[in-house]
Order: C-alpha cells, then structure tokens, then sequence
C-alpha cells in the first residue's frame, strides 16, 4: 500500500466540543467577541484586522451589496420564483454572474496591476508602468479591466468614497496609485474622462492591503450575497417575478430563425 | 396597447451620481459610517440595528464561517481546481449544498416553529405546543429540523454560546424558548439528549428578532460564502483538491452495476 | 488505524487505457454505436433501452428544451452578460431554477404519486386513490403537484403529445392512468377544466418506466441545459441582455421602504 | 415616453395552443419524430442534422458523461448529501466546474485554434500555424489547451474513437487537423508524446461542424449533466457521500495556520 496522503489545512478543525478556526477557538474567543469584519480578515488573511483596516473592510464589504435592480438579483428574483424551496440555489445564480463584465472584474484587474507591478517592487515609476499597460491592451486590442463605467460614465461616486477612505486609513498605496495612473494616463490619450470603476479600486485596495488578486472578488461575493437576500426577501414580502416576465413578454418579437 | 406594467421596488436604485439603498445614499451615509453587520440589518430588516441586534447578528453571521473540511467546502474546492477561472462558480456550488441536511435546515426548522406558534401569539403554552409539534412529526415518521446533530452529539457549543448572546442582548423570545422546550421534551421521551442543533436556534433566534421563516438561512449563506472563500484561497496557496481526489480513489472500488 | 473505508461505485471507471461505464468499454463498445438518448437509459436505469422506451427517452429529453423567454433563459442570459468568460455558470444559474414552481416540479408530482400508489401495488382503485389524494391536499390546503398550468390552462398540448407517444410505446402504465384520473376528478369537483400539466405527466410516464420519482426530473434538467445554451448561443451572436434590463427598469418605480 | 425596446429572438415561442421552436411546432413536427440529438443540432446549429452529422454528434454527446468519481461528480454527491429537496443545485455544482482545468477546456482550445485559423481560411500551411501557436504560448510561459492530459498520459483512448468517427463522417477538416499538427510538432520538440486531449479534439470537431468556439462545451455540458444525474441516482440509492467526507477526513491534519 502507497504512503498514505496527508491533507494539510490551516484554517479550521470541528472537534466533538470545540471549533477552531486559524487557532481560536470559535465559541470562546470569537463569537460575541468579534465581528463579521474581524471574521473575514481572520480567514482571508489569518489575522485579526486593526481598527483602520477593519474600517476598509467595511466599506469593501458594503459598497457593492446594492445597486438596485441589475442582472444578477433580477436571475435571483427569478429562479427564487421557480425554486423557492431551494432559496440558496438563487444566491447561487446571482453569484455565478460575478465574472469579467460586471461585480468580478476586480480580479482581472487585480490581476493586471500585479503582473505589472510586483508585490515587492520598490520605488516604481508609476508613470512608465501605466503607459506600458496601456500600451500591451492596445496591442493586443483587449478592453482594460478597472477603468470606465457604463452607468457611472461621468465618474463612480463609489470610487472617490473608496479612495477617501484607503487615504484616511492609511491603506493607500502604490496599486491604488497605479490604478489612478492608469485612469489619468487612458483619459489623457482619449481626451476624454476614463474613471476608475468600482471593481477596479475594489481590486487596487485590496492588493495594497495584502491580499492575493485571485480572491480580491471576495468582498464583491460576500456583499452580493447579501444584496441578493436582500431582493429575494422583498420577492417574499412581493413577488414582482412575474411582472419582470410580463415586460420582457410584451417586449419580445419571435422571428424563427434557421440556418 | 395594454396599461404599462409597475414593478415597484423598496430596496435600493442607481442613479447616475447617486446610489440609494432603502432611501440612503449609499456613498454619502452609509459606506464609512456603518458596519457590513449594519448593512445587514438595513437590507434585510429595513432598519439599521440597535447595539443589541448588532452583536446578535455578528454572532449569526459568524457562527457558521467555518466547521473544518466538510461537504460545503470540499465542493468548493474541487469545483476551484477545475475552474479556477470563475472562483464564483466554486462559491455557487458550496452555497448550492445549504438545504435540509446541512446549513440550511433554519429554514425549515424556523418554518415548523411558525407553523406551531404564530408570530402574533401571546402567553403560549410552550408545552403544550412542543408535545403538539413532536406528536405531528412521528404520526407522520419525519425527523424533526432544529434539534440532533451528527458531530456533536453530546450538545452543539455553538448553540449554548448563541442562547447565550441572546439573552444577554435581550433578543431571547418565544422562539428560543420553544425551540428549547422542543429539545427538553424530545430527550425526555427519548431518554436521550437530543440537543437543539445551531441551524435549530439560528432560526429560532432569528424569528425572535422578526425575520420572516423564509430568510433565516440567510446568515448561513453570508457566513459560508466568507467560508468558502476562505478556503479557496487555502487551495490558491496549497492546493490540495488533488490529494482529496486522490484519497477518495484510494477508498473506491468499482463493481459494475447493471439491470 | 481503523479498518479502511470502502467506497463503492457501479457507474464508471477510469483506468489508463479504458473508460468503463456501467461494464461497458466506453470507447469499443459505446461511442458510435448507441446514441446519447441510449446512453441516458444505461446510466440512469443501467441498461440499454428498448426501441420503444428510447422513443419514449426521446420524447421525455426533447419536449422541456425550449418554451420560449422564460424565467430560466432570462437567468442564463443575464448571467452570461456579466460573466461570459464562465458559460457553465449561466447554464447552472438557469438549472438552479427547476423547482417546485417550474421545470423541476416532475419529482413532487412523482412523489405525490409513489406515496399514494406503492410501485408493487395489484389492481389499484385508482377512483379511490385519486380522492384520498385530493381530499389530502385539500386538507393541508397545499397546491397538488402535476395539474393545472398558468400559461397553458385550457390544456398543455405537450401532455397529449406524451400521452400519445407512452401509449404507442406501451409504456402508459398505472402512473399514466391514475394522474389522468387525478386531473378528471378534481376538474370535476371544481367546474372547471384543471388538466395534467407537463412536468406532471412527465412524473408519471418516468415511474412507470421504473425511475426512481428522486429522479423523474433528470429529463428536464438534461433538456433545459441544451435549451439555456441555445439561448446563450443566441446571445452570443445576437446580445440582448441589455435590452432586458432596459425593458425592466422602464417599468421600475423605486419607492424606498423603511421598517 | 421613449420608443418602446423589442426584443427579437428566433429560438422558441410559447403560444397557448403551440409551442415553436425554430419555426417549427414542437409537438406536431418534432416531439415522437425526431431525436433528442437531433433536438441538439436544431437548436444550437438552427437545423436539423444529416445522419452523418447525428452520429457524431451522439459521439461528442457520449464521450464526457462518465469519467468515474471524478471532482464534478463528487462535488454533486456532497452537495446533494447536503440539499436532497433540491437535486438541481447538485447538478448546478458539478456544471460550475466546467471550467478551463478540467470538462470545459474545449472552449480554450477551440478559441486558440480559430485565433489562429479563421473560419474562412483556404489552403491554410498547417505547420506554420502549429508553430505559431507553440511560439506564442511559449513566449508567455502558458500552457497550450486541447493537447495533454495528466489520467491519460500515454494518449487518451476518446480521442481516437472520436477521430475514427469525425473521419468517418467525413466532418473531419482544418481544425482536427490543425490541433493534430500542434501535438505532433509539440511532441517532437519536447522528444515525448503529447497527445491531444479530448476536450482538444471536440472543440476541433466542433469547429469543424460549424459551431462557434464559444459554444464547443455544450456537449460536455449536457453529457456531464447526464452522468452528474447519474451519479446522484446511485447516491440515493447507495449513499456514500458520507465515506467520501470520512476518507477526506482520516487524511487530514489542522495545523493552524495564522499570519
């Protein structure tokens, strides 16, 4: 028989009468005694947070869980309408629409940032960095991720809160910079305003905070998923599903189309 | 043409400058000056919550982050490995295992607890309608949501460490009582402790404090999304979805099955 | 070391050279020579169907793929929208939707006859088991499952068609028979016309070719994943998700509510 | 008020008394006379298929249902051990796992070899595309779809059968070629055998059908929900999801990890 295989976790363990979680015990030390913010600097980045970090969090966390009825809760008020006995099956839906387009672009952007500028560099000429992203998506004539807005085309609102606050805690830094770059440098050559968006910022703080690009989507996840609820429950209170279905019916011509 | 359809919505709406989240502005009242525990109060309740409810709903959104590698997170993680393009289908398919069996069962234990005891009902006669709720349960041989647990046998600690945060925030209600009398009942015709299981009082607790049956696993779905991410991110920096393949073909025998 | 755990499997196998499913040599024994409506027949029943149960299979598998802009092609389209770089998930959000109200609603009907009408049963009284069916629902005052339709009311065509197909194939059995009984009481007892609807025939056509009622809906989700990628595709080629957010928040009103 | 948005699809329609789909009437001209792989072709190539056609199509329907109790399938037996009253999220988990790591790589693959050769291309010089292709993923240090498989090292037994039968058909063209050429050069410059693999060869097949490259994993993704189903009728059968978390933890150890 092969060596057996051992899997390694370092997050949590559930004992007959204990529950740990990164080395707390759950009941004793964290619950009633932390808050969901502190929690989810604890499991995504093995610490408590300080006070200005959690500060951040919070806003990470808040800042997309509403933005009135957009795609993902309208796919949650509908399959909630054909499933409501599986209620989490439409959370789930309005999180698979976390991708590249809308709520999960932090990551791509994230993504850009950090291929572009090493976690470790020191002293970076911003101005050069963002000239050579531009640059390499305008060779390869792909939209950059973390800058312009459909709704927001005049700037996001959201952004300039976001930025208020990383100043204030101190969690700007040198991807925040960058992503300002990029906005200023891409507008310049466009004559024409290319804000940060929401996603972008999103991704730009959270790197600066130390998280990895691959789950910098996590707060957008964590807050849809409770925006989702959100609408789900006023499909409770009031179902307008079927409304939804009668204004996309009344706007649909059938023209059968073979090849 | 027929009278234009009304969908009318009490949530949130994007303005171009502006986004309103049950009548605030999101950037200017909201985001740096609430919690994401607030922010879960204002989008499901309507309100922004007391001190109290805020360190009642801490406590439930954090109470089920993280129990180790079960079902839930090993889904995610395998579903990672496989599409580590779309982390937010791996989120999808754990919250998809949040039904009767496990994580999700407030929903149905909360539903039982209205069913018996109507939110309006005053002076009840918790014995009485326990003894009720157990009888119609084995007349119909249906396992009772809300009390007995697999891993925790000998009593769940997260239950004990939630009655207590209720009755010191002052949320205790007529839910946590029955709930409680259910489990005192059961074990004493069973002969047996059959302890109130944590899905069992989140439901009974989040009653207490006015949510509607429906959208008690909300506080599950929101913590395990946290959860799952947090193992998905485990996986990003040590991927191990490979070993728990690899175990599980190391315990599989095939033996054709055919009719 | 505790005794290993045996974990044992009779669907399939991969080895290095060879891919068994169900016994079978995947490569020298099935593909090219069974169609995939056979192969639906050895995976869920674990053998190779009948000419006349693969029409049968045919029928089942064809007949929920596609019913126009519904609720569960809305969801996939929208969710395609925001993350077109994951398909799989906009075909998981829409497959999220086969429930209890639509598409899924196979298995409640199934159950509600298996319940009523035990597999081995001789010689039912189908009279009299379709009464204590309706005087049972009309009791817990529960909506019955596989009667009645919203779009279709005077009678869905596709349940004829089904109806037609499982009596030419012989498949029409005691199922069959006591959900038409079911449609022709209640209609009577109500004065009105309360007809088999699709799913419920659909329920009852998969007991009485011996499936499991846990899995009567395996047909719809299979088909309504070929449905939601053709609406997909269609987005693909022709995008029309923006369209349908349009026609929504046309007729959106926001009317903030507060608690 | 603003011209009113339409919305013209030509896939399906639902009438009262019809069902449309592509022009035709489901239940006169296509449910009991066609197959559901013709069902396939109709709706996602807009027609329906010549025998030819059809016979590879049940081939690249076949292929990827079972693959033995690989992640996708595991992950839809933990997720319905969990919800059991929602099987369509079960289902939904194992879909999101279609990704470009495993099951859903077709549609890298075929993305690469369209980027590469249009569809429009005559008399393409097949080598000096094949090292074109090596060139470029080379340069950016990435791995190349469509070719390489971990189980199946020594070549993947699918790919054959699926080539035997796409020549056959006389479906075979540039784009089989094509992904042939890249794992023969790759193999000769790496001096070992780099097959194709098998979602390599399907996204090249169906191409060559005609399909966009976007698309090419609907195959997979309706087979897979077959064996996903499959594997979930055995799981109610035989449960063993409860072995599967009992292996995965006899291999695990916490070592509790903080930052």
């Amino acid at each position: 028989m092969a060596e057996p295989v051992k899997i390694v976790t370092g997050i949590g363990n559930a004992e007959l009468h204990r529950i740990l979680v990164r080395g707390y015990d759950l009941n004793k030390e964290l619950v009633g005694k932390i808050t969901f913010t502190d929690m989810t600097s604890l499991i995504l980045r093995g610490r408590l947070p300080t006070a200005s970090e959690a500060k951040m969090i919070d806003a990470l966390l808040i800042i997309l869980v509403e933005h009135g009825m957009i795609s993902h809760v309208v796919a949650a008020r509908l399959i909630y309408h054909c499933a409501p006995e599986a209620m989490q099956g439409a959370v789930a839906a309005a999180l698979c629409g976390a991708g590249s387009v809308h709520l999960g672009s932090s990551e791509w952007s994230a993504k850009m940032l950090v291929d572009a500028l090493p976690v470790d560099a020191e002293k970076p000429d911003f101005d050069a960095i963002a000239a050579s992203i531009i640059d390499d998506y305008d060779k390869r004539k792909q939209r950059m991720p973390g800058i312009g807005h459909r709704t927001h085309a005049e700037g996001d609102p959201r952004v300039e809160t976001l930025v208020g606050i990383a100043k204030e805690t101190g969690v700007y830094g040198k991807y925040c910079e960058l992503i300002e770059k990029l906005s200023a440098l891409t507008s310049e050559r466009r004559k024409r305003l290319i804000p940060v968006n929401v996603t972008g910022i999103i991704g730009a703080i959270a790197l600066d905070m130390g998280y990895p690009w691959q789950i910098t989507k996590a707060f957008a996840l964590i807050g849809r998923t409770l925006g989702a609820i959100g609408h789900i429950a006023e499909e409770i209170r009031n179902p307008m599903a079927t409304k939804i279905d009668a204004v996309i019916k009344q706007a649909l011509v059938y023209e059968p189309e073979r090849m």
